[in-house]
């Protein structure tokens, strides 16, 4: 069993909201990601797969295939868009970057041929971020 | 003469429009950038500034105050903000990478005690920055 | 189960020495960190925290909070410190990457309101760190 | 338990390719990997140790040592040379990230004294990496 | 006047070798770089354009346009390629940091349209890189 | 002409005090910095060279020469030192990072065989660098 790790980078707006709250309680929770103008930010999607590696092409996994689920399940939905706004998952849970992990990892799930995902790691900063890895 | 370079972060949300074109133009022109609800990034600001080193201190600057002006003048303005919403400057003018550089600049012209301000560098991407050095 | 990490960083002066040793005999084993006028390392911290998701604020574990503690227990006693002569943890044990992390971990277990203390990473180098995770 | 991680770097040329393929079936598996002239990368190598930390040193294990292994026997023989031409096992396997990472732990493992080899990470590139922790 | 960079990544392998020379000069010239059967790296391109900002898009240049070139000038010919045997100006001269910084400055000048070629910086490792900025 | 930049790093201690200043006096210029147990940094360490590259070897200078000078005269000098106490330049200047840039300028100018001396760049943190060109 081997692991494999593939980056990739996205450009988003987000704000932290609560609907049944009031405006001086989202601002006493969430602080300044309360705006709702939105910020945003550069993040950083890890995503790592765990397998055999096949004894003649030395893969755990077809990169390239990787990649294109990667962009077309994640990076082509949640690039330069507001998460708030145009991504259906953050309609209903704040696009926090633990549930933008969670949130990538349902959207992977199952769709990787021949290796298992391992782990989905979103970074919002450089000094912040999540790890997901599924439900027990 | 020596410089000193110091960097600060902020977060904040933009797209590109210009009103005087239809929704095609703008998006033939700006490509996803176009996108009103908003995208965002990580910036990374870099300020330089030159003088001469102080025999006693061996500062070309105060770094606290530095610091301080970096803060009041652009990363409390500029950071958990939407710039085309919040930031006057970019009411009139799209605030594209360069345009960034240059405002910070004028925000910052003038205010830095006993050195001059050489150089503002923004990156909106780790592999994309403007400099910007002031008129000549 | 998710986890958050957050990082800071410090600098800090600090030598390797046993007392019992001769000089000799630390500079055998402890190379040109045994210089008693000591050196210094801009050191990386990455505090690790998991938990459930809050189903309101999208949280593991508030934020700021997880800063304060981090400022409070660690990084506002490091910093610009030489850690042998004024962290009292290190006049007892060798200020090595290894006990650094531990240091910490011991300082900040129990602190983290509503979330698992997971992993402490410290790094001294880019190219070189540590990992603990407590007692199993 | 602690674990620690020391980096090292190094050049090298590979392609992909399985002589028992047409040039068209290996094109389409491996892309332009399977460019016979070869091309290359910075591969960047992380070694993690795992043990009790020692009461006198502070040490899981002397970190000269660890360098000193990681340089014999995998540094010294894979820097500056062509995998596939010059490295033994890359001649019967191909030199994918995932199998550079299993040559590297079994030119390591045994040979770290003191410390259990926990895992060895391999960067192609700074995007993609792999994971070898051994047979279970 | 303002400046705008972008970069870019190529892997490519090469070697150092002077056909006048014997191979005992060689390898004292070029050290481990003259090994015939190449090595490789992941080169960083650095492009540099300056010009005035237009007044209603705010750019300097067309930035999908500036990826344009690069790719098709630069990256589409470098990458994935053995610079010595498959890019013809490394038929005539050694592919050092420096002449490649050369060779991209004399492959991209008088391409980009509306802006003026400032300067390429190539980075052959992290901690080495040549500037260009063309013929005084 | 062209310029190639190498990078180092070092470890070291350092405070900043002046002598003929009250306690009270150095804390209010120099702030935590002043704490005479020193406390301590990884710098980085960027040479910059400018020259003609050599028809032949394709090199504007002797890679491993400028290697060997900057572990000369400054990284072996500096690595693992308390620059207040071991390093002559620093008992009689204050080492702020500006003024370990003109020191290594100084440590080095008229060193380097075949090409000119064109720039120090020394980084005390990721996010503060002082730059050095020489006197007019």
């Amino acid at each position: 069993m081997i692991s494999l790790t593939r980056k990739a980078e996205f450009s988003a707006a987000h704000y932290y909201w609560n609907e049944a709250w009031s405006q001086e309680k989202n601002e006493a929770v969430f602080g300044r990601c309360a705006n709702r103008n939105g910020h945003g930010h550069n993040y950083t999607l890890e995503v790592t797969v765990t397998g055999d590696v096949d004894a003649v092409t030395g893969f755990v996994v077809d990169l390239k295939e990787l990649k294109e689920v990667m962009e077309r399940e994640v990076v082509g939905v949640y690039d330069h868009r507001h998460l708030n706004l145009e991504v259906p998952e953050f309609k209903v849970m704040v696009p926090t970057t633990e549930n933008i992990a969670i949130a990538i990892w349902n959207r992977l799930a199952g769709k990787i041929k021949g290796a298992k995902l391992e782990r989905v790691r979103v970074y919002e900063m450089p000094d912040l971020f999540a790890d997901y890895c599924g439900e027990a």
